[in-house]
């Protein structure tokens, strides 16, 4: 028979594609779900099988809550989860019923790119706002709304796709107040929140969730547990949630992935899920360990700052056009994402990004050794 | 532990409402999806939990198009088949690819309501074209196209919902033809085709897509399998699957549903899949005559034409109020859907929908009894 595709990227053999924002396919816990695969079967409830409740399974939203509660270090409440089948879906969702083509929203400068094709699909109108160290610069946020009413600002705020940066919690404060003050939506895409190397960064934006109607916190298992799986959740103020609740796709589909949710149930409940992000947390700080190393001895005039946690190097070889160097790079079987690709404003051109996750220690080493043979110095 | 929602509709205990619209849970195949995620495990292959191909997994697509070439009569190729989380969340994508707010839409009179919020969520405009015992009326689409533009008509060609009546070849071959002449989409819902309890219906709107761009069949495993595995599939030209395809949801988020697909994959592949929809097709042809048999003896005046497929009974009262009358229904333990509800034009009062497929036969019979009580003659 012939090879057909199963995963979205299919690379050749020995390829090293430093760009790819994918986990590991080794780190993808398949006996642990087999488990709770065969717990589920064994419990022969095939109430998941059928329609589900629209907000997500009731036990599967407790245990959420429970789990989120301890690994947040603050109380988390079942009701104000919402069950969806990943943050993409979640973040098209959200647009669907908060925005019309032709209004503006706010993003990060830079931000994730396949977001901004998601907004793109909705015919929305895309302004950005800088960032620094600290995260958005609240500031310059402040600054955009005396020109903008934006509908939303989407936000990564800790460990930001592609910039590893995370915003201080004085700056986490003063962006909820202006959502409150000016009445826009703050879309917070928190799922690298979990994956923290070192200290644990500031509380998530969903701990605003409960008093602040303008967060959205959008969260997925795509980096804690598995992508193919399709699970995540909006933690959501009871307006916002009822609003997702009674939409049409709802009315008429049921909640977005009840028979899944079955299975991630047992896999929380047993300390499955607990047990795998710390697995992960231990293995992605030893491949960030290793990517620091390799970037200093092989490229010295690299400019970033150590990611604390996420997925991603954000580096500055200062006068480069990575855009134009991508050409080249492919023949020496190495790749990384261009800065320019995460700009709104097509700036960002001497940055790449760099993922520390989906490949192994030894692979991350000769990746970079490949990328500094075609990325000479100047 | 404080008792939780899983399904969408907990009725309490006795309660009969011959109104919904979902499979009975005690049809749902636990055990075949049993043994096909044992299978699916036994394999160790982690790539379904990956982020997947957008178009859907391949070999999933490959044994779905075998399925269908057999089911159908008909060759159906899998790179012409894309892998969805369901008819609604197609419908909902559809729907935000193809159009804007304001825009003016077709549909049936009647119609599945639930469908109808989805183009509500989208601020479209909908215009409603009447149907009689051949379906649509596409005489009566082809006046209104003097009139209006529309972007698509949402069609359930066969076994409709909630009416049960099926749209003829020479009719399909019109409406096709006027699609194409006029320049307007075609969404076939054609969830409940492959349960037909008698001679086979046409072929479906499916069969149209190689040849024409503008037919796309939504379908889904919902009816003939687990509505909580949110799992379908559109069956579209390439230019539409293209467009899909791109989208920027799915270049972010991967493929649908990969996870739930591989599942399935092992169900259709050992047979499985024919073998529950040949249960589902006895069974239900059970409870169809026990519902004709029933109404017969309890509402002699009643109209309605014998369904030869899917869910539906759609039972014409004359003279009565059905929305009116449902007032006092409950208290008598039963219920049933009222016409209006499924009219874009405040019409069909007389008429309400009855399924014959979520309950027993015995409890159809008691559900009938009930209705007469409630329903006295005039």
């Amino acid at each position: 028979m012939t090879e057909r595709s199963i995963t979205q990227f299919d690379l050749p053999t020995g390829f090293i594609d430093l760009g790819m924002g994918n986990p590991d396919l080794a780190l993808l816990p398949i006996d642990a779900l087999r488990q709770s695969a065969e717990a589920y079967f064994s419990a022969n409830d095939p109430r998941p099988l059928q329609y589900g409740i629209e907000q997500g399974n009731g036990y599967f939203r407790l245990a959420l809550a429970e789990f989120l509660t301890e690994a947040y270090g603050a109380s988390v409440e079942p009701d104000l989860l919402f069950v969806t089948s990943g943050a993409s879906a979640a973040l098209d969702l959200l647009c669907s019923l908060f925005t019309r083509p032709g209004e503006v929203i706010f993003v990060e400068e830079p931000s994730y790119f396949l977001a901004l094709r998601i907004f793109e699909d909705h015919g929305l109108r895309v302004v950005s706002i800088p960032m620094d160290d600290e995260g958005l610069i609240v500031d310059a946020l402040e600054g955009a709304l005396a020109e903008h009413s934006p509908k939303f600002i989407y936000t990564i705020p800790t460990f930001q796709n592609p910039s590893g940066r995370t915003l201080t919690q004085a700056r986490r404060e003063k962006l909820v107040a202006l959502a409150q003050q000016y009445g826009f939506l703050i879309i917070a895409d928190e799922v690298y929140h979990l994956l923290a190397y070192g200290q644990p960064p500031p509380p998530p934006l969903a701990a605003f969730v409960k008093d602040v109607k303008q967060v959205i916190s959008v969260n997925s298992f795509s980096k804690i547990l598995a992508p193919g799986l399709r699970l995540g959740w909006i933690q959501a103020h009871p307006a916002m949630i009822s609003k997702l609740v009674g939409c049409g796709m709802l009315d008429s589909g049921g909640g977005m992935n009840p028979f899944v949710s079955a299975l991630a149930l047992g896999l929380i409940e047993t300390g499955g899920l607990t047990e795998n992000i710390a697995g992960l947390r231990a293995e992605y700080s030893r491949r960030l360990g290793i990517m620091d190393a390799a970037l200093k001895t092989h490229f010295p005039e690299a400019v970033y700052t150590l990611p604390k946690g996420g997925f991603f190097f954000w580096v500055r070889l200062p006068g480069r056009d990575m855009k134009e160097m991508r050409r080249n790079v492919k023949k020496y079987d190495v790749d990384y994402r261009p800065g320019a690709l995460f700009s709104s404003r097509e700036e960002m051109q001497d940055f790449m990004r760099l993922s520390f996750c989906f490949y192994s220690s030894p692979e991350i080493e000769v990746g970079i050794e490949r990328l500094k043979k075609c990325l000479p110095s100047i």
